[in-house]
Order: C-alpha cells, then sequence, then structure tokens
C-alpha cells in the first residue's frame, strides 16, 4: 500500500503563473517534486507546409535541464543530436495541445510551446502537458486582448496523468521510486468530457492483461478529473 | 462496410524466409500492398552499458527505401537526422522484441533488427514487427544450431495490428487510404496470450470515447489471432 | 583457371521489373548473388543551380542494406555521414546515366535514381549502374505514355563491369571472393557502340602494366556486349 | 542622467540557494529582471588530457531558454550547432571559476557548471559567474562535508560586472535597454582583492579612449565590490 | 630580460601582396616564424538580416592548417564542428574590421575576409588582424578601380598586438615559447589614433593586478604605433 | 594548335621544399598557376584496425583554400560536411601513396598527407599527388636520420597527370581553360617504371573510343617522363 497518498491520488500540486515575462504564457507547474517551466510563445509565421493555407500550428520542445536529474543530463546540443525519447515526448505534447484548438480559427501564426524540465521526479511529459495547456490558454488570451484574435480557436481542455502497475496495485501519478519499480507504464492525455487524446502503455518487465488495463484506466481518470479542477483556476 | 473484407480481418499475408543469404535471420514479409525486409543478425558484443554484464540485447532499425512512398522519401543520411516518427517506430519494435526474449538466457550479444520497407501502403510498423519476430526466432535457432546457446531465450511470441476508427467503425489492419481518413489510429503489440505488450492510441482529428476503445481491441484481438497462426507456421 | 565460367562471362543475371508499385521504373536485378533495387522517380522540379535553365538532372542515391554484408554494415544515417566509397560510387552512377542523356530534352524535373543493395557479392556498383539504366529507360517511358515528353531524351545505352586481375589472369565480373584477391581493380561503363563512359582502375597491391590493361579491357567489352543484350529485353 | 540608480550602482540582486534539489550546488540568481538559474554537479571522472595527473577539471556550459528573449530564441539542438556567442560565454565563465580554483587540490573529479537563462535582460554573462561561484562554493562544501575533500580548493573569490558607455556617461549593470545603445561594451571579472581575471572591451559603434577606459574600470570596480559583499551572505 | 628585442618590440615583419590572383586582396604576412596568408574577396550579396538594407557586411573565417603546429591539428571538417578557440578567433577579426568601416558607404555587398595560418608561431589573431586589414584595403581599391565605388568607405586604420607578463614583465608580440610561459595574456586592437577597438585580457595562471594592467598597454601602444608605419607602405 | 607548349608537355614547374617548419615534409609545388602546400607529418599511432598489427598507415586530407577559386569555395566546416569530389580526391592521393609503401616495413605510426591548394588553376589533384610524393620521401628520409626507421619502405616512385581531350586533340597537364572544354577528362597516376597505379577516365561531354584512349595514354606517359625527373631532384 502507498503510504502516503491513496492510488488515485495525484501528489501536491503548485502552479505560478507569469512567471517569466517575455511568453505570453509563463507557467511554472510542480508535481511533487517534478518542477516544470512551460511557455507559450506566438511567432507570425507557420511552417512551409501551411504557408497560404490561412491554418495556424502548434509546436513544443521539450527538454531536461541538465541539472534536473540525479546524474547530470548531456544537453542534446552537446551530443550533437536529440534522443529518441526526447523526440517522442516533445512530439506527444504538440499532438496533445494541437487537438483541442481549432488551427484554422487560430489563423496563420505558430504558437511554440517549451517544456523545461527544472527538476525531475517522474512523470515529466504529463506534468509539461498540464503546465503547456495553461500556458497556451494565457497566450490564446493575450492574442484576444491584444485585437489579434476574436474568439479563442481552443475547443476542450486537456489533461495528462501517468499510471502504472507497482507491486501489483494500479497507481496513478507515479514519483520516479514509483516509476522505477513499475511493471507496467501508461500515459493518459484526456479530455474534460472524459474522451481520450492519447494512451499509451508499455508492458515494460511483463506484458499486461485486459483487467489491469481497466484498473489503470479507472484510476486515472479519477486523477485527470482532479488535474481539470486545479487547471480550471488559472485559466 | 469494408468492400473486400470483415472489419476484423487483416489483408492477404505472404511471408519469404531466408530471402537473403548473410543475416542470421531474413524474412521478407507482405500484408496487402506493404512489403518489408526484416533481418536479424548476431552481433558478439553488447553496447557499453551491458558490458560485463552477462546480459545480451536486441536493437532494431527502422527505415522506409526513399522508393517506397508514392512521393520519394528523403533519406535520413541525406537530411543528416534521423526524424521523429523513425526513431519512434524503431523504438517500438525493439522494445516489443526485448518483452519477449529473456536477456540473461541469451547471453552478452547484440541481435540487430533491421526492418527496410521496400513499399508502404499502411500498417509498416506493425507488419515490421510481425516479420522480424520470425527472423529472430531464426537467428536464434541459428546460434542453437551451432551450438552457441543450448536453449532459447524467447519465452514468448508477438504479433502487431494497427487498428482504427473510420466512418464510425472500427476496423483492423488499416491500408493507407483508411488510415488517411481515420478519426483515431491505434496499434497493438500483443502476445499470444492475448496480453498487451504495447497499446498506443491517439485521436488525431478527434477524441475517442471508452466505448471506441473496447471496439478498436475487440477487432485488434481477433487479428492478432489471425497472425500468431499465421506466424507459427514460418517458425 | 576459373572453375564455372569462362574468364570473360558474366555470372547468372537476374531482372525482375515492376518490383514495387510506386517507383515509375522499378527493376530488381541480380548478377550471381548481388541483388540491387534499382528505381527511378520523376519530381517535377530541379536543383537550385538548373533553375529557370530549361534543363533537367538525373542524381543517384547508393547505400547497402545493414543486412547485404556478412559483418552488418552501420547505416550513414546512424553514424551521421556518409562515407567516401558511397558517395564515390552514387557519382559514379549519376553521371554515368547523364551521359546518354539529353537533359535539356528531359525538360525540367529532375529523375531520382535510388541503388539499394540488398545482398552484395562483389559488382554492386555496376550491378547498380546496369539495372539503373532500365529502371530509368521505364520512368522516361512513363513520361511519354502519359503525355509529358514528346519522345526520349535518352541517346545511348549503357552498361558496366567489373574486371581485374587474378592470379595473373584477366576476369570479368568479379564475386567477392575473386574481388578480395584481385591484385587490379577496374570499373568499366561503355556504351552499346563500344565506347567508354568512364573507366576506373586501381592497382590495390601493385601497379599494372600496359599489356595487363589491355587484357582488362578485352575482357570487359565482351562482358559489356552480353550484358547490352540481356538489357535490351527489359527495355 | 540615469532614472532610477547612480552609474555605478548595480540593480537589485536576489539569490535563492538549493533552489533544485540534484545538483551539489544550485542557486537562482537574478540581478534585476535577468534571472539564471547556475548549478554545480560533481562527476568523478575527467576529460581524457587530464586523466591520471591526479587533475580536477571545471567546465561550464551556458545556454538561454528558448522563452529567455522577447524573440523565441531556437535552441543550439534544433539548429544542430552552438552559435560562437554561446561558445565565447562558456568558455569565460569555465575560465574565471578555474582561475580561483586549485586544480590539482580539487582531485581528479570534474565540476559541471550549468548556466540556465531563465529571463535576460541585459548583463547575463556576467550575473552567471556571480551565481556559478556561489553554486561552485556550494558543491565544494557538499565534497568536504561528504569526507571527499579534506580542504577547500578554492583560493580566492571571483565576481562579474558589465559596464560600457551610454550616452557619454560610465554605466555599470547595463539592463538591456541600456545596453542596446551603448557605444563601447565591456566585462569586467574581477577578484575580492581588486585584480583582475578577464577584461574583455569592444568598440561596437566606435573606438574608446584611454579616458574612457579608466572611467569604465573605476564604475566597475565599484559594483564588483558590491556583489562581492552580497555572494559572500550566501556561500 | 629579453635576449633579441626590447620588451615593446615587434618581431620582424614580412609582408608579400597580391600573393595568389583570384582574391581581390591576397596578403601573406609574417610575424617571425608566423605565416598567415590573409584573403579578401567580394560578393554582391549580403546575409539575410541585411537584405534590402542597402548596407554591406564584412565577414571573416580564421583556420589554422593542420601542418601549421607541431603536434598536427585536426581540421574543423574532420571533426565536424569548429572548435570555440577558432570561432572567438573569427569573430574578433571580423568586428575588428568592421569597425573602421562605413558599412552603409560599402553597400550591399559582402566582403569575405579569409585568414589561414601557414605556420604557427604566437599571435595568429594579431598577425592576421595586421594583415586582413591591407588584403581588406586592396579588395577596395579595386572596387573603386572598377567603378563600383566612387569613395572608399574605410575610415580608419586598425593594428593588432598580442602583450603579456613574462617572469614579472610586460612583453609586446610574444612567440609562442613566450606566451606558453606567460601568467597574463593581452590581446589588443588599436587604431592609428590610439584608440581602442578590442581589448582583452585573461589571467590565465594568476589575476593580474591594475599596474600590470598599464604596463601591458603601455609595450602594446608602442608595437601598434610600429605596425601602423609598416602597413602603410602596403596599402 | 596549344599556343604556348606542346601537347604533351607540361607547364612551369616550381618546388619549394621546408617551405614550412613543423611538418617533417613540407613542399609548395606549383604546376603553372596551381599552388598547392603538400605537407607530410608523422605521429606515433594507427587508426584502430591497424592496432597491434605492426604495420603503418598514410592517409591524406585534400582542401582549397577559400581563397583558392574565381567565385570564393565554401568550407566544409561551416558547410558541415565534406563533398563528393573533395573525398574522391583525398581517397585518390592516399590509395596512390600507399601503392609505392610498405606499410609493415614503415612500423606502427601514421604518416599524414595534407594538400592545401593554394591557388587552383586545373590538376590540383595530380599536382598534389606530385608534391605529396616529395613531402612523403621528406618525412620518411626524417625517421631514418633520426634513427626511427633503418631503412626506406618507399618502394617505387608515384607521379600524377591529367589528360583530356581538348577540340580533339589530346592534350597533357590541362589548365583551368582547357578543362572547362574538355570532352574527356582522364587522371593518370604512374611509378617511374611507366606502370599504372590509377587511371580515371570519364567521358564528360561524350563516350570516348579505344583510339581517344591511346592517345590519352600516349601524352599522359610522356609527361609523367618528366615530372619523375624534376621530382628526382628533390628528394
Amino acid at each position: 500500500m502507498r503510504k502516503d497518498r491513496k492510488n488515485s491520488e495525484i501528489r501536491e500540486v503548485s502552479i505560478q503563473t507569469d512567471y517569466t515575462k517575455h511568453a505570453q504564457g509563463s507557467v511554472l507547474i510542480a508535481f511533487g517534486e517534478t518542477k516544470v517551466l512551460c511557455t507559450a510563445m506566438i511567432e507570425d509565421k507557420v511552417p512551409p507546409f501551411l504557408k497560404g493555407s490561412g491554418e495556424g500550428w502548434i509546436t513544443c520542445e521539450y527538454r531536461m535541464l541538465p541539472s534536473s536529474t540525479i546524474t547530470r543530463k548531456f544537453r542534446a546540443s552537446s551530443k550533437g543530436k536529440i534522443d529518441g525519447r526526447t523526440m517522442e515526448i516533445q512530439r506527444l505534447i504538440g499532438r496533445s495541445l494541437r487537438s483541442v484548438v481549432d488551427l484554422s480559427a487560430l489563423g496563420e501564426r505558430t504558437i511554440w510551446i517549451d517544456c523545461d524540465v527544472l527538476q525531475a521526479d517522474g512523470g515529466t511529459r504529463t506534468t509539461s502537458i498540464n503546465g503547456a495547456y495553461i500556458a497556451l490558454c494565457h497566450a490564446v488570451n493575450k492574442l484576444i486582448k491584444d485585437g489579434n484574435l476574436k474568439k479563442s480557436p481552443i475547443n476542450g481542455q486537456v489533461a495528462a496523468i501517468s499510471v502504472g502497475i507497482v507491486d501489483g496495485e494500479a497507481l496513478s501519478d507515479l514519483c520516479y521510486e514509483e516509476d522505477s519499480s513499475a511493471t507496467v507504464d501508461m500515459n493518459l492525455v484526456m479530455t474534460s468530457k472524459g474522451e481520450f487524446i492519447e494512451i499509451q502503455g508499455t508492458g515494460e518487465e511483463r506484458p499486461f492483461t485486459k483487467d489491469e488495463l481497466s484498473q489503470l484506466l479507472s484510476v486515472g481518470e479519477d486523477s485527470i478529473n482532479d488535474i481539470i479542477k486545479i487547471q480550471k483556476e488559472y485559466i
């Protein structure tokens, strides 16, 4: 049994908006000891494949600062290439945010989402999505306030949680220690309506059964609902 | 309604073993018009993090030949970097195969899996897993036959299928045309016991409901069973 | 003395056209155990240096699949750069094909030639040229059939052969084993009229005499004639 | 005349130690609106050129987060290379810190200094040095506390300040707006004894006279003394 | 005491103009045993950030030939990236030359300065600046002579010298041996009017005092005057 | 008809040995207006594939300085990769020199050959080989003089020449202007005994006949003999 919280309970969440001044949206978000700076910056152009289409784009870069982990993490720029895990995560964050935005309504502009992990203790990708969504809302509000958009192109609320099977139990919002001993590891990205945007599960140590899948979805859904409520206070 | 096959029916499968002579396992596999050359080659050393551990490793590289797609696909080596989609896929294939192998029992050697897509028509990553599993078995048999291993370290059978929601229906083994119009896209990697190794679903166009998830898992499971049977003939 | 064939005799040749469906020309060619997939794909633009010139371009990429050799060959994209040998070969193939094409008559389009070696047993560059020529012809025929070109810009037929001095004798179409023990190594690219497009000879182990040069040209010319005849059946 | 502070006066300084938990030294430092996270992490090995020498090493990486500037700054890892300005700055920080450390007394270990600019408003390199020195002291204290070092190899205190000629006057600690209109730009790195470690001056708009050099050194020295005092409170 | 020359005396200087024929300015310059080929080439376009501005640009590339040093120096192109020292130096040379040129008066063209060190014996960056200034003048003269410019946009003369503290004495124009034992190392770039363009001093072994700074500036100024005179003969 | 020299006549050759002081062999060689600095430097280790074999290695790097051509040539290091032509040339030079050296007799050391083109006017690769051979001899003599080798491992003399068909005539040692209008282009590397080391001919504009090949070999051989004589004076 988990010592300090229920299986479907998330860690203490702290959110600080307007953390830096240059980005249109800037959110320092923490789930327990995991701290991520999520920013949203607006650029008045789009990637080549959208030029002239009238549609906008949302893209994401995710990085861990070298000092965010116990053993110093080498920078992608020093090694000369971005590793596969980083690519997967930033693609996931970008897809998750785009799924709740009407890109035509955004107009021909790009919103750059940057998620820089200041301190890692499990769940950095889901914490990033949760903070990035708030930063995105702030950037869009800024566009509206400045008269550059009439109404918000955001048509849904998105939250994410990591779940896993540890010692035979389905747990939500795993810290690093729990994550290290999980036999099954799953990330869920969902909307405020209880629908799925992404579901990514891996049987790291052993395959998992349909019954385990059900338990994971159940604890995850509870946590998603809690996060959705917290996010609403900062949008 | 699908014209030529049932929703949970897979495309025609063709498998040619020993397709090339240098690799210990070499399988040309086709699901419909999707053709992949899957090879397994044994190297008598392991990556640095395993040196001296007594454990082996299985790693995968996935590529699409430039001529495998309608519009010529630029080579990673000409652009100077591997794109995110390619990285995600080769990491998925590697993880899937490692999950059914006892790496300690494999001994300090690496099995390199190469999946080169000769012709793409949807489902290249799942076709790759299905063929790579056979190639892996052949390479392991070679190790046993040559007296380098006493018994097989493979402790499970793995198969994969792509499923998706097209025009409101859950379909299995999507061809390119179906894949292009799918609102939900999911890849399943499962064992012969009906357990999950990987489940990766994305609501590309819109979020998906719990009910849709159930339907997708259902058609997928049927297809996995069919593939498992076909693979057995070639192992 | 060579066991199984005469000194100027080529290995068994097999050619399969329309091997894949997306490329306008797609040829699987084998010289003995050497198998190369040669494709030609048409793109409706040209490199910057030809923009607005009215001229077209033919360019080539050559790669060996990792499983094509006895010891697995690392991919250029994993090492981050293309090695010198690969560059030399793809430049040679491109030059050879361009030499028999009237690039002005081709119009402002690029024909991409890709030669992917599926299995290597000596002579991969010459086999590539022999197959690529057929693929090129098919792609040009497609342009004519589709009404995009009135007449063929191809004004010659090109074939290639590797020759070498092994145990003091001039041999044609060396397999890997013969190539490894050759003291002189030469590649000839010629036309159906018996003229030279390229001649590249290297005294790997020792310099070679004018007399040896004559012998090499002689066995090579015989083989070129044989290849020219075979190609004609597939154009 | 400067509105809000004297010409030799530094901006408001805020320092937060132990800002993150994994690094042995972790300092969030702000000079006005410029905020830098400076960390020091210990690694028990040295670069190849010091192996077996008994000497240690201190190295630095400096980066600006993409959201730290008004216009989003592209990451070095996305562009594939580190720009010249970044290289210059991280070399300067590394040299500055090494100049007050007895590397033999440090023993064969590396201290990695990372300076990640969260928000930029002028003087990021000097702010980095000021914070990095404190982080370095904390990391060394940790080595001593853990019994890995008997006494500190740090034999001096180092502080840095940017100075410049703006509208004909020598100013200290320039904010971005002042820096943009400076005709002469100089960075000073000095010790608590008033000696120079680095002096780097550039006549960006026009050459500068010996008299102007004297004025710059004078305001700079005053500021250095103030910084030295502030640092002492956190070491 | 220095054996063969006074502390503020420069080494023997030799200058050969029009050393190669393709560059508009081509100067082989030697300070003692340090030999650098400095060329200036005119290109009729500017970097993107100046397009349409009517302004020109001057940029510099600096390299040491592999054989220019005692131990062969690896080429940047073989290692795949330019090292920090090289970047710093070429940025310094570019800045120094731009500071005496009215870029608006140059018009929308780029002057490429290349400084290739044929033989290194200390002071390669200052020798490069001294030779590059002459090459720049020649290229500008060519523009005027060919009727492409009415009058010279060069509005000052620039010279550079390295100075340092060796065995407690301030010396000018250090050769490699002196440079290796210098405790303080400084590069000065000045105009013919005795004003500073760049001052870069580093306390490599120990910090330096204000008094030492004065001595260094004093010997440096004498040498700058000597170099200014020599340059005038070749402009 | 050629204006100033016979068809088989080489341009004026000038050779300056000991041109720089750090390399063991350093030769500035000019064929007409083509000037190349060829150096040979000894390193006391070998590439990984020769470690422990007792054999030595000779490797070559070839580059054109940016100012060596009419239009400034971009550096490989600025573009991030070496182009195919450069790779081909440096591989050719390396192979040519290795073919006349007994690598076992050289012992486990590498001789680095660097050919840096200071000024290009046709025939840079053949001029490089001619100068590099002399530099190699000097480096080997140095090894013998210093007692590091008992006798020379060089067992042949190597020279190179470019030949081509211009206006229907076979010419030797083409300058840039002639090279630009050549329909056939060939490089010959031969020994003092009249044997071939390399023969590389390309029908750039049109295929060439056997008779043309004979003429090219004939003028080339004459020139090779002249170069062999000149080289002997400097070895």
